[in-house]
């Protein structure tokens, strides 16, 4: 697989707690650059980003972010002030503790208010696989499907995981024709990433591959 | 210094992605059993941890926690909405990017905001000193005695370390004679929990104490 077509699938992306706005900018010059899908920053660089990419990169952030166990208010909030900042995509995580009680409806209702608020804007789901078992990954499968978001995500990066070949496989042989799969956490290597690829991940949350781009170039 | 003193100190804290409704509410029990200051508990769980507690121990829930990158406008809706919903104490992050970029006047006025909006209630402001230099941490103690906050914290737990005795003594030499202390993340001891005392904390975030509390009556 060529590079620049890994690069489109590549959610170039910066959430760590010490950014600066020059960190930002960086971000989404490399990823106007490199043809990224998009730029995946924090909620307080929405608005900066979304200048900076200039509607020529997409704008991605993340919700309830990266515990899950917020109210549901508060992440729709989160995702309607980010919408209207300027993002484009909004990554949320799931609320584990519901899931662990089965409490499906809840998880299930809490992902629909969000999709209503993203409308035609894009809403990847983030299940936190480290912290499942193979029973609720597939449960989980079923539950973003059913609320009409677009992708699946591994992982945030901030547990005690990142994605899986086995957990995208198992993505692929559980979710819905409309559900698109997106692997992320600690994803290292060009192979990684092609392998993801080809298992059936369509987005790779990483800014490793737009370093190793940078590398090939100089 | 007496265990039952101690006690009275801590925040029983259980802030993990997977806790689920009876760890909530056994966490809640062993709260009131021990007089600790109050439980610590996940946004989704305030009603629950309210109920539970009956107005016995005080519920402190976390804000634009554990990353604070949130917008202000987020982090202000999740503080009144977890005071709506039955909330006493709440325990928020700075935004450490805009710390580090030396926007203080941006940090401070989201202090402000959150203090205007907890009124009376209790607000504790997470500095999370391991991602802090020693300049970066006065500067923290200046700005949270400017934004009447109640409470200036150590850190959240969630990122590369916890409270150190040489963080609380920086604490008490800094700040202004109305902001109180709270340690957290790692206590692990009833020597340390002294000592962190001592050297002048007035809260200590830890769920370990309560354990041994346990272990010392069984």
């Amino acid at each position: 697989m060529e590079l620049t077509e890994i690069l489109r699938h590549v959610d170039h992306t910066l959430l760590k707690q010490t950014a600066t706005q020059d960190e930002i900018k960086a971000l989404c010059a490399d990823a106007v650059r490199f043809h990224t899908a998009s730029v995946c920053v924090p909620p307080c660089y929405v608005r900066l980003a979304a200048g900076q990419c200039a509607g020529i990169v997409k704008v991605c952030t993340v919700v309830g972010f990266p515990n899950g166990n917020n109210t549901p208010a508060a992440k729709v909030f989160e995702a309607r002030e980010a919408l209207a900042n300027g993002a484009d995509e909004i990554d949320t995580v799931i609320n584990v503790g519901w899931l662990k009680d089965k409490r499906y409806s809840d998880v299930l209702e809490e992902l629909k208010e969000l999709k209503a608020a993203c409308g035609d804007k894009v809403l990847k789901v983030i299940i936190e696989t480290c912290l499942l078992t193979e029973e609720e990954k597939i449960k989980m499968c079923e539950i973003v499907t059913a609320s009409g978001a677009d992708y699946i995500k591994t992982s945030t990066g901030f547990s005690t995981g990142g994605a899986t070949f086995a957990d995208v496989r198992l993505f692929r042989e559980h979710v819905g024709p409309g559900v698109k799969i997106k692997a992320a956490g600690g994803i290292q290597s060009l192979e990684d990433a092609e392998t993801f690829l080809q298992l059936g991940a369509d987005r790779l949350g990483t800014s490793r591959i737009v370093a190793l781009a940078k590398q090939a170039q100089a």
